[in-house]
């Protein structure tokens, strides 16, 4: 049993009662859990600020990875040309799987620490024919939060369809899904709704997905198909996680009782700001500007080289804390995510923890 | 909180202690929680009665159609030719998923309470230029168990790599899976294990295996990019349900605790001995005959013809049982699952509860 909190992008610390849902073993296809389903998907819709009549909600079976590729997969024709701008691993990946199902695609790539501007892919959207543009909102690669608002209104003048990958910031960060009209938007159970791991959902524009039956090229990962039996009466087409979702269920009850999605922002943002300032004190810098800054995850640059992540990660670890390795070549980095069940106290006594480890290791 | 034993193929009922395990919220990266994967990963080859030389394990994100669906999709080349036999609904699947990546294959259609006949295959083998042979083991559309021994002797015989979805039948069936030489077997967390639903796992022969690299189609269910990260130290490709993956683990010793396959499938193929027995003594003849019937469900026909599934099914489960419907077109049929965590007594129970019922309504 280990007791430490996360303080990673997901998986992350959730609360007891959230697993708690977990210690029952529920049947998978009776009239108990298909309204469980269908309440959630009725409860994304809301967290999204969309009705019913314009959107719908899909659960899919899998990490976010895999809700990913089911939209990509599944909505991209061979007849549409896919705009994907990425700047960082998770814009890379889904560039990746547009290759593996040859889609007519481009990536357009920006330096990790900017944004992509949307002023520039409108140029490349008017130059280069195409129908469809995903991008990653919260970039955990760095921690970078991307301009969905600025992209989608290009989207939206340009009649491109808009997909995000709001995997890290759905339900932490306030998205009109509806008023910025975007036509999916794709997270996971295990971010910023505080469920467990087990499956993704995505919230589709009912206009431009019920035009997509038949273009799906995985049985699994077909997004129509699971959509046609899930909108029917909730009953997902293949064995579905049913802790997890029981967990999700909690969840999403629990996000209410914090006062919605704008109060947990603000826990996420106070835990970030604070975070930022006790490691900027210690000399750790963020390597991602303030103005860029999402309120989700941090990189760190380390102000040693010598250092080794490796030996702080135990050292806080054994303390109560996890947190997760750079991603970026050729620098000293590690990031600190700050979402979960983790409030100031816990940014308190880590940066405690971190202090002890660099003042005994002499790095300031 | 629900509280009724699941009688299903899965997902099932497992104990409290696996439950258990799901309170803890693991880190996904680090060397504990690999160590937990690797295990995992060793002891399915052990289980399988497959040398590490010779045999490699992967786990997989989703249900067990995602896992049906890796192999198939990324281990039959444009240049293979599949043959389906198939003699239920995940048979067909089978079929489906080969269809959605356009492999050149065929599907062998059998009767449902009749098993594919090795000769029959052997001759649609050397006819028809076949690489590959796919088929489930026990079928949980009917409770048929096919008979892979005699099917696998083919397979060698005409060097054609063997696919088998053991779905509802690994760990509560032995299988010799190197000394059968099947080249991929494949199963879920949520089933004879007595784990959670969540993942599914691939046992995959090393010579056939390590040729497939890039032929993949997708990403999220490309077999060999998740085996090579895996299989340096236990780091899964993308976020794994970690919850589900200890209370996996947990599973694992309590079948050995047990006293591995044999003395499980001892314990399922009594309760369904016990289960055909009690039934049949009430007139509910079992669809399958004795010969081909699988310890793992059971399909039976209804006596009456104005019955009611749902109103049994809400009648048995306000007594502490979850039962499942039937998949047979045009018959009254329903089903009784015999794994997870069930013994002779909840069989005893629910037969009276059956009895109850049917008398009630004057069936029998």
């Amino acid at each position: 049993m280990v007791n430490y909190k996360l303080l990673t992008p997901g998986p992350l610390t959730t609360t007891m009662a959230v697993k708690e849902e977990m210690l029952t073993d529920h049947c998978t296809w009776d009239d108990d859990y298909k309204s469980i389903t269908q309440k959630i998907r009725q409860e994304l819709l809301e967290l999204a600020h969309a009705d019913k009549d314009k959107y719908t909600v899909i659960l899919m079976q899998g990490s976010g990875t895999f809700g990913v590729e089911s939209v990509i997969s599944s909505v991209v024709s061979d007849n549409d040309k896919l705009l994907i701008a990425a700047n960082g691993a998770y814009g890379k990946r889904i560039a990746q799987i547009a290759g593996y199902h040859k889609l007519d695609y481009v990536c357009h790539n920006v330096d990790y620490d900017k944004i992509p501007d949307a002023a520039e892919l409108e140029e490349i959207i008017k130059e280069g024919g195409f129908t469809h543009l995903a991008m990653v909102h919260s970039e955990t690669t760095t921690g970078i939060l991307n301009d969905i608002e600025s992209v989608a209104e290009v989207c939206k003048r340009n009649g491109v369809k808009f997909i995000v990958d709001a995997m890290s910031s759905f339900g932490g960060i306030d998205i009109d899904v509806q008023g910025l009209g975007i036509d999916y938007i794709i997270s996971s159970a295990n971010k910023c709704i505080q469920g467990v791991p087990g499956f993704s959902f995505i919230i589709a524009k009912r206009e431009s997905f019920l035009k997509t039956k038949g273009t799906a090229r995985s049985l699994a990962l077909d997004l129509y198909d699971q959509w046609e039996t899930m909108e029917k009466d909730g009953k997902w087409r293949f064995t579905s996680p049913t802790h997890t979702v029981l967990a999700f269920a909690k969840a999403i009850e629990e996000l209410k009782e914090e006062g919605g999605i704008e109060a947990r922002n603000r826990r996420y943002s106070k835990n970030n700001r604070m975070l930022i300032e006790k490691m900027k004190e210690m000399g750790y810098e963020p390597y991602i500007s303030e103005q860029y800054q999402s309120p989700i995850i941090t990189t760190f640059s380390c102000p040693e080289n010598d250092f080794s992540f490796s030996e702080m990660y135990e050292y806080i670890k054994e303390r109560g804390y996890a947190i997760y390795p750079g991603k970026l070549d050729g620098m000293n980095t590690f990031r600190i995510g700050n979402i979960g069940e983790i409030y100031p106290e816990d940014i308190e006594k880590l940066c405690g923890i971190i202090k002890e480890y660099s003042e005994m290791k002499g790095m300031i």
